[in-house]
């Protein structure tokens, strides 16, 4: 959104990132990852425990308007670059902190990663058909939340500067996040204190009535959203669901969605599709990526953008899903190779 | 974080969410749903199909800082409330608009519904295993992401008006936020186009390397983060993972799963704890939400609030996961009775 973010690294090494390959994709000397998260960012090689480099980041820090850091609670005291200090150097700075677990209490010293939180907060225990293992969310739903969530806290604070003339700490938890993102559910819970269970089949919402959830049709699959029970009988031509009243679409959820699934495996999706949206039902074809990336509707999104990168082929990546005044944000920046901007930045 | 926020809702009837009942809850007359959504917001009930109404609405419309909608492309524009309108009644107005798909393409009037969304994405192929059907996070992940979106995007709008005076456009869609929390996987995808798949069994990242994923024990369950296949060959007692090279542990995930699984299951949830925790290794617990709420760690975050209700008992419901200058933003106010502040608000 505009911001010139500057990574602060470890001489010689690096943030850790660059390293971590996933799907063995390495682009020059560097993970496809370290490129994905990192484009458009300048990078500055400076040892924090080296008293003189201290200073430097001392020095870019009185300046900056913003700062955020993810070391677990206690390292920036001992570094000497907890909030207390660094408001001492720059009273307008706005300082972000983003831990596991909060500052205080037994889980403060836990490892705070998405997976191992996801485990802990409940939100495995959400997806996935009842006689399943606990199913995680299959990408970093929690890293993804809490850096959406500090980025509104630091805007917000912004804003309070423009008033106040005085910066301020933002600080999240990946599991306050796991609270947050679960809180449809968990106030379900915490006002009847019944521990729900996941559908025996077709799964997407522990409270959502039938047929809420995905099914598999003759050749492929069909999602079907919230709809009275009563059309659904009628348009799936299924007589077996009008033993049922629309009272009972969630305490008979697993009766009525058995039923729903012998019907819907009869025809084809594109078949199902053509009777169903012809009466404005909420329902949808289930794509893979191969498809995905055919679809009229994908194309017209604009999703992709092209990132040129130092040393190697361009990449594509996604864009940022916010639109300003009609326009999407794009930049073909890649991201820094170690060290590149310290020349630049620390004078 | 401290906005007045004003719904506008039809006369009469309200908010649909209001009779949007889940898990058979209601407080008073509307569910509890409902009070969940909209704690600490205020009621102004308008027709915005009546001539004089609309004006009532331009008029605080004229006044305000930001509006938001959710109707979809071209129900504004019929109103008489699109940006073009609105940003000459008041030019230093945020417009926020969320939509299933943008406004563009052949998927501009489908049902912009989140389950929907996820099928369509590709979403839905990334959680469970390789043998279960297309399994949807158990959420609305995508209502949730495009919320947090909106914020961010309207927060930087707030500050660009700060600098130039002038208010603006902020438009995001389900679609592209589905694409957004998918930029690790996607970017992947589309720099070497080969479909992924799902692992066998403990599926958590399609790019993630063996041990990722959640096991079965002797009595519950265990989380298994990323760490070295050795480490993991000591600490299980288990030769047969010695075969196996941490080049192998992408590649060969299934295989190394399946013996990881067998191992995993010979003792208990606590025992394997004992032994991880003491190396560092990343593991957790899977806990439910009863034995989370138990949990010293989980009331130290203090994650829950009481919420007075209008008519009915106090509810308890989910904090806001951002901490401000070390203080978590609460409220006690509860959700409106439809039009209770027409008369304080409209003159």
């Amino acid at each position: 959104m505009g911001a010139e973010v500057i990574k602060i690294e470890r001489p010689g090494v690096g943030d850790l990132c660059r390293n971590l390959v996933i799907n063995d994709q390495k682009i020059g000397d560097n993970s496809l990852l370290f490129h994905t998260f990192n484009r458009n960012k300048k990078s500055v090689a400076l040892n924090l425990k080296s008293e003189s480099d201290l200073e430097k980041v001392k020095k870019l820090i009185s300046s900056a308007d913003v700062m955020i850091h993810n070391f677990r609670p206690g390292v920036m005291e001992r570094i000497g670059l907890d909030y207390s200090v660094v408001s001492q150097l720059n009273p307008r700075i706005i300082y972000g902190s983003v831990s596991g677990y909060g500052d205080k209490g037994p889980w403060r010293d836990k490892p705070g990663q998405d997976l191992l939180v996801q485990s802990l907060s409940g939100l495995a225990l959400l997806s996935g058909n009842a006689e399943h293992n606990p199913t995680p969310v299959g990408l970093p739903v929690l890293d993804i939340a809490a850096s959406g969530n500090l980025v509104q806290g630091i805007l917000a604070a912004i804003i309070r500067r423009g008033i106040t003339g005085k910066g301020g700490l933002v600080e999240v938890d990946l599991m306050s996040c796991a609270f947050d993102i679960q809180f449809e559910q968990l106030t379900a819970y915490v006002n009847d204190n019944k521990e729900p269970s996941r559908s025996k089949i077709a799964n997407a919402n522990i409270y959502g009535a039938a047929p809420y959830g995905i099914y598999k049709t003759a050749d492929g699959y069909l999602a079907l959203a919230m709809m009275p029970i009563a059309l659904l009988a009628e348009l799936l031509e299924c007589e077996a669901l009008n033993q049922f009243t629309q009272d009972d679409a969630f305490q008979q959820r697993d009766e009525i969605k058995d039923i729903v699934a012998d019907a819907v495996k009869q025809r084809t999706t594109t078949a199902w599709l053509e009777v169903l949206e012809a009466r404005d039902v909420w329902c949808a074809d289930v794509l893979d990526w191969s498809r995905l990336l055919e679809e009229e509707g994908f194309k017209a999104l604009e999703p992709l953008q092209t990132v040129e990168v130092t040393g190697g082929e361009p990449i594509k990546t996604t864009r940022c899903p916010i639109r300003f005044d009609g326009e999407y944000i794009t930049s073909s920046k890649p991201a820094p190779l170690l060290g590149a901007h310290t020349n630049q930045i620390i004078l």
